[in-house]
């Protein structure tokens, strides 16, 4: 049994509290957060706490906060015993390096607001200098997901800026496309199977070799026909850059 | 019963000619493709054809071919009686109007070769210029489909710009991400849970709604590390164009 406490009370928090419950692997001792309102999620008010001065023993301390809290709210934990990990894709090793024992828990997902996840198909990337750190991290990420994987901090970095693309980048691209729809009066839902498929494509497929279109093709004809389509001038900046770039990765002409 | 002939052997072609042999609603006259080798998709021999001068009598007459080849390929129909549809999202209804009836056949949806594809949930968007073709095409995109839509072609021309974003610009971020892991040694398939939740959010949210990341947040100390970490020039660029795309949308500042 692995005791952890979590400190936090927004996405990720909530997420891992939902599922380290679940688990009998794993016992919450302790939710921490700045807020009682935003600690409602826990079911036993004994477990919630606002008062960083009195933190339960727990074998992991789990800092899942904003990035820029992470530092700030580290000075806390200087002189427990337990290990101390953050949640965050884009924050060192560094940031939390005045506790004893410090490493990293990155669940490699997106997290909606009120939307609960099932961790089993999630990457759980773990980092930590010792050892046995390493395989109490490993433990606990296997009471969630099937998939732990030890990412030092370089690779974490580079991995989340690839996050950043798959999923920033391309909620924009499906930003663009509601606008688009909107802007003529076309239900926005009838895209949404073709967003699934296009994801679903990469079960089986890289992306270079699912990649499909008038830009794929060298298409100039109907190319030149979706820019008279386009009326924003951002989209249509957007539009050329992008089917200049697939044609070029593609080998067409330009 | 409706009675059809497919005229092609692509993804579109096969994909449809599968799932009308499915349906106890629609009869598959002929295939015709130009290539013998190429119609080995279809069941019975009796049913493939390569010889466009002795096309069966059908209701109606699909065709499932390259855009660039549909106005050519539409001259061997001037004289059928039956209907003639094409299936491509950027195509106008005048391309075929060498024949006496035509129409819009278009299953909005990504196909990759050999990936039969379940169309339940797929849209199909029909368009045509009489009141009982109209009805013809609604009902054969009944026996496929529980969304069958009347859409004209300038709206299907806006939707498929609006396509071409969500799905081949979208497959292009897949494909950068792929890039970028590769260069630092990272399975690519880790980003795949992370794919899907992106394409699935939007069963509940809107684009706008689910955007996240930290140009949305307007955290500039990750904007900065990220390029930092991006040696490609064109990948930094477009990293550059749409960090401050989603920052100005979501109303941070520049």
């Amino acid at each position: 049994m692995i005791s952890v406490v979590i400190i936090g009370t927004g996405n990720v928090a909530q997420n891992l509290y939902q599922a380290f419950e679940k688990s009998s692997d794993v016992a919450v001792k302790q939710v921490i957060g700045r807020n009682q309102k935003h600690l409602a999620f826990v079911n036993s008010t004994l477990l919630s706490s606002t008062n960083f001065n009195r933190i339960e023993a727990a074998d992991v301390y789990i800092l899942a906060v904003s990035d820029d809290a992470i530092k700030l709210v580290a000075n806390n934990f200087k002189d427990i015993d337990g290990l101390l990990v953050h949640t965050s894709g884009a924050t060192s090793l560094e940031a939390i390096k005045s506790a004893k024992r410090t490493g990293i828990f990155y669940p490699l997902q997106t997290f909606t607001k009120g939307k609960i996840i099932d961790f089993d198909a999630i990457p759980i990337c773990i980092e930590t200098t010792h050892e046995e750190d390493l395989k109490l991290l490993k433990q606990l990420g296997e009471t969630l997901s099937k998939t732990v994987v030890e990412i030092d901090s370089e690779q974490r970095k580079t991995m989340h800026v690839a996050a950043v693309f798959v999923n920033n980048f391309t909620n924009y691209m499906y930003t663009i496309g509601a606008e688009i729809c909107e802007e003529h009066k076309i239900d926005f839902k009838l895209l949404q199977p073709l967003i699934k498929e296009t994801a679903a494509k990469l079960d089986t497929l890289t992306p270079m070799q699912a990649q499909t279109g008038p830009a794929k093709r060298g298409d100039q004809q109907t190319l030149h026909n979706h820019l008279q389509v386009i009326k924003d001038k951002h989209q249509r900046e957007l539009y050329t850059l992008l089917s200049n770039a697939i044609k070029e990765k593609h080998g067409k002409k330009l």
